[in-house]
């Protein structure tokens, strides 16, 4: 993981009191892909499983932490907000979990900061999966996040 | 409200940690719907705005509320888990909000009953809607919703 970009997020997620109660955590980052971590105890429901709401928020944040960091490492400043997504509940998830965000079959970054570049306004379509047992995923997120002009 | 079901759900609430550190209340309840709130200043983002996981978490419990104190009405017990949720995120929200649960279109308490009368086993559609200013939401979600025997 790069420092600067880790450090440029946690900044921001540390604006966030939610962050802190869900004790998120930045694992890795690079242009490909951002992963996020999280424990079990803080994000249980009351059947001792993980809360919908922590998955599905951990999910956004990854999401949106990796269109944060692919505009910061280009020198890009903006306001990135999450539009529409779609969570899928898969499978109970009982332990510490993780949230791996990638762009969506059919996004790429080269028509993002295309579309930056010409009306500072641009969407990149997520996918963020938590891993479950085996090979299927226990969560999926599938989100648009749009990209502003920051607000003076 | 009816005090006694409220402090069911209560129970259960309290059993979330992040419905603590979300300051979530149960507002009101009726058959037909179910209001939760939530201050803005727990559930602030980096733009000072609500956190979007915020406003997914509050709607996706408005929505289990709204079943669970269904079927606690008719004195049954489930375990009731959501299934896939679609979020829209239509205006920041700049105060305290609330979140108002009903039974989405074309979907009936009838049915659902029908369902787990017959299979123990029965899935509800349902709409939450944060308000935003005049009569347009804030954000909306739209959730199937999952009631099974409880595991002993």
């Amino acid at each position: 993981m790069s420092t600067e970009p880790g450090l440029h997020l946690s900044a921001l997620l540390a604006r966030i009191p939610l962050v802190q109660a869900m004790q998120l955590r930045l694992h890795a980052w690079d242009s490909g892909q951002l992963v996020m971590t999280a424990p079990l105890g803080p994000n249980v429901n009351d059947k001792g499983c993980a809360f919908g709401g922590s998955l599905a928020s951990v999910m956004t944040l990854a999401g949106w932490g990796l269109v944060e960091l692919a505009m910061h490492a280009r020198g890009l400043d903006a306001d990135i907000f999450v539009g529409e997504s779609t969570v899928r509940y898969l499978q109970p998830v009982w332990d510490d979990f993780k949230a791996v965000a990638t762009l969506d079959e059919g996004a790429t970054w080269e028509a993002f900061f295309d579309d930056w570049a010409r009306h500072a306004h641009a969407r990149a379509q997520v996918l963020v999966t938590v891993p479950g047992p085996g090979d299927k995923p226990a969560a999926t997120l599938q989100a648009r996040f749009v990209a502003k002009r920051r607000k003076a």
